[in-house]
């Protein structure tokens, strides 16, 4: 048995099906689970690119809107695609990477996804953040001080050297022991090479 | 039940993944299934792109070797990363849209396929084309001429213009009546789109 890594981001469409699915099928095989929270935009702006590829290729961005659909369908998923996109989520991530490796982390990461892309809402603003933090039952003045301090701003942008140096390219990417996986089309081999292991 | 096409060219790694799982999958469901060959080169030159994006983009290239042993094993295809990528296969493709609709169109891909992800050869010549159309029993000689006449070199290029017009942007590319399913990935959803119809 080995660990599984996921790195997702709340802007990446993408990562929200994996999101959403990886706890419930990493328990179901026994398979502990790393949250890596890390920001994509650095990641593209490394490639050249100034946004999504979706929003750069036409054809892709509106083939992937009408794969959404069919995919949330088949995962029985709720789905509405936003009207802007991709979101800003700074704040909401930063406080993904403060709390990555608390119990907290599976439920802000689901919800602040839900917000993006099922309730079509901004995610970049304290009163987004809070209220989730505080239907959690935390305290969230408290974590959003300690998000923004300037230690926890450095520790996201180690994240997200730490994805570039790992050859990460896209979200969601999972890692099981440096054997890569990337994309929610490939979870559910990552969550198996996990459980064989 | 609605028709499956299969929009494919010789030179893409995942192409030859569904390339030969496509008839059996489809057969097995009583779906009817078209060939469609197509350029991809020129559909990489309108987003201003001069070669594949597994060339373009290091981290995505080296990624996708990986995934591409990982996939063949899952698939039990046997597989060698080819040395030359991606391959020209104009010729082939010539031949292929000539028999878009014959009976030997599945045997052509499959083998042209395994000489490039398989075998390791060039594909792109009269010799290694020839030697494909023998084994099949089939007369190269008169198939090579009509393949190059200019009638034909004239459908490749529809083909490829009709790809661009259906919003293809890679390959393999799945339609079911309008329908659109990019690859291999999605080869299995597509067919039971296909069958479920």
């Amino acid at each position: 048995m080995k660990t599984l890594e996921i790195w997702y981001e709340f802007g990446s469409n993408y990562s929200y099906l994996s999101v959403q699915r990886v706890g419930e099928l990493a328990r179901s095989r026994g398979v502990p689970l790393k949250w890596e929270p890390f920001l994509l935009g650095p990641i593209f702006k490394s490639f050249g690119w100034e946004t999504s590829p979706f929003v750069l290729q036409e054809q892709k961005g509106r083939y992937m809107w009408r794969d959404m659909e069919r995919q949330c369908e088949k995962y029985g998923l709720p789905w509405k695609r936003p009207t802007n996109f991709p979101r800003r989520a700074l704040l909401p991530m930063r406080v993904a990477v403060l709390g990555k490796d608390a119990v907290w982390i599976e439920a802000f990461s689901r919800r602040m996804m839900a917000l993006n892309f099922v309730e079509d809402r901004e995610i970049d603003s304290v009163e987004a953040v809070s209220r989730v933090l505080v239907e959690l039952g935390l305290d969230a003045g408290a974590i959003i001080e300690q998000a923004q301090d300037a230690q926890n701003k450095e520790r996201l942008k180690d994240q997200t050297l730490r994805a570039r140096a790992l050859g990460v390219f896209g979200g969601p990417t999972f890692f099981v022991e440096g054997e890569m996986f990337w994309g929610n089309d490939r979870l559910d081999e990552a969550v198996e090479w996990a459980a064989r292991a």
